[in-house]
């Protein structure tokens, strides 16, 4: 394909989106800032369809459609609308499928109505879906114009699993081009924007997911992490978002950058707006037994007993572990504000909370990035190949094509020896980081190691568009492979969150983002927390969010 | 080191090797080729320390300890005893450690005297290991010259669980150099032997622990199997050899090949003279929380619903599927025999056999074979470069040392991005088989896919030294990672397993394969059985393995 070819084919593909939203739902362009009152003044949605899409609890929604308060039809269609205010707004879709939707609504409810039972844990709940996710005869281009024209002929083994626990896809989401960024851009669709302050970003890679639920246009999205994907958007948009440990959750049959990168393995990331949200798609999907449509799930069905804490004191009087900073980039006011918040929350709750230390982490941080770069950029080019459109080096706006970002810049190829080498000085790190977690058992008057880790999700909030840096806070637990969670706590105030006096930079970058902060470029962006528990502790670790969701909402 | 030198070394090491054996424990050496019966016949060995070693159920040893009928301290020595003569006749010993074996014996004596209860659930049993497991305090040096000389500074995790459970380390056991061979030889141990025939091999890479078992100088070995090393010996030596899931059990603190291969995982080999003794290991070492010591491990523990078999129609009516043939590697005729006495056995406890034809099996070992190759041998190299000690590439006692068995054969050197392309096609082979497997559930008769696979260890019994091939009936559950028990069914018996007519050869290995079969050759060797089911389903698969064993017993 030459450039033109290419440049045509993303012109058709963004006009074919654009006409899959119906005329009436339209609505003119908005000068603001902060878009998330126009659906509720845009007059597109009935006072029913606001209501619906008001609620931000999964459980809610759940109950009222089982028990035909709402049918389904009226959440898909209520859902639909929008997303489709949403996307007019945020530019978050890549891909609509509203009536195939609807047709699934009609006949949940109708089986609802002829047996008087819900199909599944999910029935009748819309879900977004991160463009990775295939769907059965939608095209699936993950944001690259050379993958444009492929439909896929069965749906991903997650979407399996949501139809048949009754949940109904109806629309996928925003990307950057390689995913391997926190920030939303690419060459098919273009930039997704924060709904909160559009100059901002709503993060990477599942960026059109979280701005998409920041607008209420989904209750719940289907995203993915290897890096931060799930947790960073999350953290920008003011929403919930998990990262699971690896290959708790299938991602056969789902497109992917670094196919065969497998040390850090991806990791299916829900998000929603609210925590019952992740907690029942966590349950569900463990309940539907993954491991028989992928062989790389682990055999371990949701476990009960873990979500009761029996192996944490029942959840009475837990102790946390709290990082304030990795000693490598100092975090900005409202997200250590965040942090103190949590843990006067915590303690306000019966809790205690001791300092951890950050363990090695710039080592941590090394060996993941040289294992992502390991194939010297191979795999992103033979993925542009085909169109011949550009490869994105820089999320700016007005970015110089030349201008690379530190984390971003190409190195030479490894072999596959000395990719082994780093696999074997990541687990050493692992081992390392394990024994230290375990060690933690002598300080905190509990008989047992630290129950979670309370710390930050990114140095900062949502950045202006091109200034997201590595996502250091995020990747070192993707790289232990200990599931983390995301959770809302406050925004930005300027009158508390004052920008600090100038200290010693550690380092170049840790120089750039004491420059960026300025109260009144962040204020209104919400700002969460992180929560950390061991590998495949997911239950426990959803209990715990409920302790802390709970402990920071008494507050 | 210069090649003086480290020939000096092991010299040295050979001697200390014998000198820890007691002089009263040596024994004149045999002309015999057969060398089992030895211990009884060489007055070495009480009556009761026969009567001990004579003992092949782990668990009437266990209970005969635990109610003080044996003391661990007569057991213990008995073992050391026993494996004293078995590693005169054999060569399957690398590191002798009696003395603080028997101190460890007389205070767990002291424990149970003073307590009334067992230390652990293994409390008081010898349990031997191979060169990869690291004692603190003990060389390890894996066959490699130059590694001798480096001391142990703390136990692997598996010894750790061990001791914790009660259990006793006493020897460690032989491997061949780089472990990547089902045979035992190295340059600094040399050769180990089969007992049941000095002139064949015990197998490998866990050679030493078949040996030492055959002989009953250990009634428990921990192996390993990254291709069948826990399994093929077990087989050659007519005992019980187990390859669990990737993860299950902890290789922290292991030494072995290949370091950051994580692709295809080196599991943790249980080997035994009874299903029994694989049960009761997995079952305290699932118990122990292994994944607090390597945070590799799954959070998985012991499933007594799943050893019950409750998802496997409680055990009554199972279906099993069996592969007599990979198609690529025709089996000798006593392979075929074990198969169809398998077969009949399980019928006749009134389950039901159907037929598994071999799938995408030659794909498999061909991006299994690349992925191990993927260095081009520089893991290799890198050992021996310290002592100059030479590569052995042959097994062959009479080898040119230019001769290369074709699975050997190095391959240039790949690039990180062609391993990952490797990886992602094991992927889709991996969710392809999985498919399969599930689609027998329309055959089975049982609503359930096959509860297991019946299928060859390997198409030959233990062939004279240097003539053991690619070990392909063992890797493809490793590739797959299936965990696979070997349960021991018949030994060869030139009136029965005749040499078949000449057929067409499939390819050149085929060819060889058939020219090597000669009944008088392997007369009188064991013949095992492999049994196989789907991945982390070890529970099902020890119990499922537990009625064929009793089966085959009962025809």
């Amino acid at each position: 394909m030459n450039p033109t070819k290419w440049q045509e084919l993303v012109e058709v593909k963004r006009q074919r989106l654009l006409q899959a939203i119906p005329r009436d739902w339209i609505i003119p362009p908005s000068p603001n800032s902060n878009v998330l009152d126009i659906p509720a003044s845009c007059a597109v949605l009935s006072p029913l369809e606001l209501e619906i899409t008001n609620t931000s609890d999964v459980s809610v929604l759940l109950s009222n459609v089982a028990s035909s308060k709402w049918t389904s039809l009226d959440v898909t269609r209520a859902f639909c609308k929008r997303a489709a205010i949403a996307h007019q707004l945020t530019n978050c879709l890549t891909e609509i499928f509203f009536e195939p939707a609807l047709e699934s609504a009609a006949k949940l409810d109708d089986h609802l109505k002829r047996t008087g039972t819900p199909l599944g844990p999910l029935h009748g709940l819309p879900v977004s879906l991160k463009d990775q996710y295939c769907v059965k005869g939608v095209e699936t281009s993950m944001g690259y114009a050379s993958w444009l024209g492929v439909i896929a002929e069965d749906d991903a083994a997650m979407v399996k699993i949501l139809r048949d626990s009754g949940a109904i896809p109806y629309v996928r989401t925003n990307v950057p081009q390689t995913l391997m960024w926190t920030e939303t851009h690419n060459n098919v669709f273009g930039r997704t924007v924060n709904p909160y302050n559009r100059s901002l970003t709503p993060g990477g890679s599942s960026g059109g997911e979280a701005a998409l639920l920041a607008m209420r246009g989904s209750i719940l999205g289907i995203g993915t992490d290897v890096g931060g994907s799930s947790r960073v958007p999350a953290h920008f948009c003011g929403i919930y978002g998990f990262k699971p440990s690896y290959h708790r959750l299938p991602t056969a049959g789902m497109v992917n950058s670094l196919e065969g990168q497998d040390s850090i393995a991806t990791c299916v990331g829900p998000l929603s707006t609210s925590l019952s949200g992740i907690k029942v798609l966590m349950k569900a999907s463990l309940d539907s037994r993954p491991w028989n449509l992928d062989p790389y799930v682990i055999r371990k069905p949701w476990d009960e007993d873990a979500y009761a804490l029996k192996e944490h004191g029942e959840g009475k009087s837990l102790c946390f572990g709290i990082m304030y900073d990795d000693e490598t980039l100092e975090p900005h006011p409202p997200v250590k504000r965040a942090l103190e918040m949590t843990k006067k929350a915590v303690e306000a709750a019966g809790h205690s909370v001791i300092e951890w230390k950050p363990y090695k982490n710039a080592e941590i941080y090394a060996v993941t990035r040289s294992i992502w770069l390991a194939d010297g950029g191979a795999d992103y080019k033979s993925a542009i190949s085909a169109s011949g459109e550009p490869m994105i080096n820089s999320m700016k706006p007005d970015a110089d094509p030349s201008e690379v970002p530190y984390f971003r810049k190409p190195r030479e190829p490894l072999s596959a020896y000395q990719l082994w080498q780093l696999h074997a000085k990541k687990r050493q790190l692992r081992k390392d980081h394990l024994d230290r977690w375990q060690a933690t058992a002598s300080q905190t008057g509990t008989g047992r190691p630290i129950d979670a880790l309370i710390c930050p999700v990114a140095p900062y909030v949502a950045v202006p568009h091109g200034q997201t840096r590595s996502a250091v806070y995020t990747l070192i637990w993707n790289a232990l492979d200990y599931p983390a969670l995301v959770l809302p706590v406050t925004t930005v105030d300027p009158s508390l969150d004052v920008k600090p006096p100038m200290h010693e930079y550690r380092n170049c970058a840790d120089q750039c983002l004491y420059k960026l902060y300025d109260p009144e470029v962040f204020k209104g962006a919400p700002v969460g927390v992180q929560l950390v528990t061991q590998t495949q502790e997911e239950e426990a670790l959803l209990a715990i969010g409920a302790i802390v969701d709970e402990a920071l909402k008494a507050m």
